[in-house]
């Protein structure tokens, strides 16, 4: 009797243990096509990643953006550590930029944008082995789950993120 | 010794389920002082809870938010489930809202606007017995740490809030 209670205790401690595992294995890479170049699939998980900081890009993107980080990111920004480590990956959702007549009415005047539909999603991966001709740094982009950034596209991506070398090509700063 | 290394092995489960049960525990409410009327206490690790959705206040506010959820608050929205449970807290966290002179000297034109220092944050945390007279809805308001709103100031949080009722007094909806 004793040995079962011990054997049970040991099978449900191994079903907990593994649960916990599998929810961190499940924010690795690995969901659907992948983009092109640099061969990143849509890491799994990547929308409940935390909140690195959020921005606007007006003029012909008119966006809103949110960048997220998974654990290894978000760490490395918390702590300030730069180059930021290997296994860091970054993802920068965004959607329209949209005024909202609804918060206007209760603010009594024209004041208030909200996020509208998505556009893409972006994500920069860092591997300083397989992506060292571009600081270490593996570029991606995706709409409605689909790669939809051409070759030529994604290779103006790490000449675009040169000037920020000082920050390891991140652009992105953490809000706190 | 077969003793001791079952002991160990028994420690070192004990610690392992422990750890988990504190981060879980780590998003109860909390820390620090309580804001007036509504008594609430900045919840314990709310700056890592997933994004429900960013927005922009121009005029006086002139501030970048971005709106978490703990986890109550995220599977409600992303199940469509109105009204929101009881335990849902939100977040609204605030930056001032500045031009971003990097980002635009690399897009060649003044079009980028990111996050600058934190304002305050605000939450609202349901609970339809505590807060029945206010749609079931605490509010509070925090800059550095501090309750940093009056009890006048937190008495207009539900009235303005009243013309979503039909989203449960919710103004914010997920951006997927």
């Amino acid at each position: 009797m004793k040995r079962i209670s011990f054997l049970f205790l040991l099978v449900a401690i191994a079903a907990a243990v593994g649960a916990v595992a599998y929810t961190s294995h499940a924010f690795g890479q690995g969901a659907g096509e992948a983009a092109p170049v640099f061969g990143i699939k849509i890491p799994r998980g990547y929308r409940d990643w935390k909140l690195i900081s959020v921005a606007h890009e007006a003029g012909d993107l008119n966006d809103f953006r949110a960048v997220l980080g998974n654990d290894v990111a978000i760490k490395a920004f918390r702590d300030g550590k730069l180059p930021l480590p290997d296994g860091t990956i970054i993802a920068r959702l965004a959607w329209s930029y949209v005024p909202s007549e609804e918060n206007n009415k209760v603010f009594g005047r024209e004041q208030s944008f909200i996020a509208g539909s998505p556009t893409n999603v972006q994500f920069m991966v860092k591997d300083s082995i397989k992506y060292a001709s571009t600081g270490g740094w593996g570029f991606a982009q995706f709409k409605n789950g689909k790669p939809d950034a051409d070759a030529a596209t994604l290779k103006k991506c790490f000449p675009c993120h040169e000037p920020v070398k000082a920050r390891d090509f991140v652009f992105t700063q953490y809000a706190p």
